[in-house]
């Protein structure tokens, strides 16, 4: 699968949502489905979680790998997950179509040695605080073999202000342009932080020539096992890609 | 003058363009007109500049403000400008409709107090490094003797990255939206840093729920004395007004 | 009064103590005779307050002025105070020795000018977020009319971090020594933000090479109207003064 | 080996030197020499590095641990080493006596579960942009079987600021001491980002009250294929030796 069978042509704003981790199949399955009704084209969503300490949920594992199998069957969507291990890579690869590299391993420079071997297209997020130089850094340890289907995802970076959960630098999204020819998606839910300020953000994305977005939604966020301050419910996101529409033909973008 | 009469009225997106500083009478003369012509309301500009060294150009001063009251005079239009010490505010307050606190002086607690007592409407830029609560806190100082004419601009933070010269958080458009009444306006020139970015964080500006937009425009930005890799070109300016007039009609706002 | 009778020999360390806010008679006088009794030379204390808000206890300005020349009086020491605004600069020049300029205010360039008229040492702090090159470019600002008398206060800078209040990036003491030719001293309260870390920092300032330090020492710091985290007691500053004495002499300098 | 064995006794300062990279036999083998002499207890040295981009000095991998290992045996160093990768745990585990997590891998956590599982000491450096918080928690994925044999290496964190290449917030060696057991080290290299500045940070980070430091060392610093301008000579090192060990009598420390 290329870059223009995930939708970047140049034209459409592709837009990938999911729940932040994968909790369970009914969850899943009910969350792909919603967001495939609204517009979304990519299922996001996460088996293997990063988590602050050990004690936190770390995510269901092979098993939710099979869930995301099973949903990508039953849905026809194309799907991603974030990898973390080089060891998993195989097992990953047999199920996904896109794999994730979480900002958290921007500079993890075994993995993204190995993903640079295999032939799937890989969504690279900046590090917390990784300059724009080691965001093209770490987009060339993907390339040196000639795999050419990357995604910069920018999702903002640690500052010392505490009311957005991390800086989404908006002026970012044309200066990552300005440096590479990889499609540039944003990350609005972890800049965000709380649901209120995603839909301000991802519209700002869109306008500011974001060729796509990444976005966390849930049947029920509240209960979520993870970011369960910042995920959308289903309404919110219909309501965000309906706000979307407009302005992508504003701006002469497809949704 | 209000809010209102400046262009704050919820539903219109409020422009504010002029060249960084003041450098003569054909300089803002032609700006304002070029503004004026494009859809901009308010003509920015400074006479005072506070720059890093003193060996830096100091702004024209009090010539500025005469040259700053024959140009309102001669275009009608609205004027502001930024006032960097209570001195200066009774000779400048007789020219502008508009004063304006600039970031390195949003923590300068005995201007703010002196602009308090005035009866203009006051434009107050977020510090280089203010939290979201310091940033509202020195509008408290604003408001104290119940003036509510402020409008909050923000105008991005420094942090560790040097693609762009300030990062301009996009979610704090709304998360001070959230915290506060004042109009909300975005200052896309000086967290760009270079001109090529302005247009694209001036957008998401707009789409992100922005009430307004402060940007600088100048003749022949190569030659500016301040600030002359981020002014935009009249054609420059004229083409950014064009696209945002087709997203504000988008997200249901005028300009 | 010029730096080397501030004790700034090159040999000394020049330790600055005292409350962050003057509150009364008593308690300045008392502070001040605690702290000299311990090896201070400098009496810090503020009369005008730079606070967040308006509601905050904002200093006992005139009053507190009356009282620090009282005390000057009774005691013989060497006094030093922020002042804020051009405007008070000629009523705080006859009581005190020394000005100082606080963080908030470093590119409050016209009041940097005015200092700049007079012919007492300025204790220039960094901004918050200040780069080197800013903070020595307000230095030049004072320096401009050939008084030399400048002390660099580095007072840390703002992060993201939150277990210290502000960073105190240890290596800019030699950083800014090689930078210039004034003393640079260490304000360790205002870094530490709590107590239980101002020793350990202030030790690391003197080891690093800082020719003095600033600290804010209280009778009773939990009733402190401001800073009351921060401010050591007597007794926690006695101490200090006793380890800071025997590394001073480890490391060829005085106390 | 235990904490005790590496020189962790709450008494002693434990100094660990060496070159960036493992460069060849005799490059590592003459640092060996010359820190030991000088009274470095541990020698520090990397074969695999993680750098910014692909064409930059990958370090000699396979290669530069068998010199490691001959090094160690002809020397009877402590060693340590960086491991970027949980396959490379068992072959550098047969040589080393500590792992070293460098702050690129702070929340690699698959990393951190398998060192976990090991029987090894192990450094964790906090990464880049990681809070104190962030910083514990990778500690407790280390420490989640019953290894508490970890040292706590603070290294300094990315800010605006360029005059040093990490902001070594000095205050943070007590705020880790206060919520944790380990022992506390300090990389004075990497924060000081050239090596006129390692001297004066080294230094406070004894006064500050860590238990140790990691300084990077070199026989031609200018000629080193990594960190060429943060190293010291084994002149300078002798030499910052020889005034930490009289700071270290005045604060009741040994080296």
């Amino acid at each position: 699968m290329g870059l223009k069978e995930i939708g970047f042509d140049g034209k459409n704003f592709a837009v990938m949502a999911g729940p932040c981790a994968i909790e369970s199949k009914e969850q899943l399955l009910e969350t792909a489905k919603a967001v495939k009704n609204a517009g979304a084209k990519v299922l996001r969503s996460s088996a293997y979680k990063p988590r602050t300490t050990p004690n936190a949920f770390q995510g269901l594992g092979e098993k939710g790998m099979r869930i995301l199998g099973e949903v990508k069957e039953e849905t026809g969507m194309i799907v991603e997950t974030e990898v973390l291990d080089p060891r998993h890579i195989e097992s990953i690869g047999k199920i996904v179509d896109i794999f994730r590299v979480g900002a958290r391993n921007m500079q993890n420079f075994e993995l993204l040695k190995e993903l640079a071997k295999q032939e799937k297209p890989v969504i690279l997020k900046n590090g917390l605080s990784a300059t724009l130089g080691e965001f093209l850094g770490a987009g060339e340890y993907l390339s040196q073999h000639g795999n050419e289907s990357i995604m910069m995802c920018y999702r903002g970076i640690r500052t010392f202000e505490t009311a957005t959960r991390f800086a989404l630098d908006i002026g970012m999204v044309q200066a990552i342009k300005e440096k590479t020819v990889y499609p540039v998606i944003v990350d609005s839910s972890h800049s965000a932080g709380k649901a209120s300020l995603v839909p301000s953000i991802s519209k700002a994305a869109l306008a500011a020539g974001a060729d796509g977005l990444m976005v966390e939604v849930h049947p029920n966020p509240e209960k979520a096992l993870s970011d369960s301050k910042q995920q959308l419910t289903f309404l919110e996101f219909e309501s965000l890609m309906h706000e979307m529409k407009a302005i992508a033909s504003s701006v002469g973008r497809k949704i």
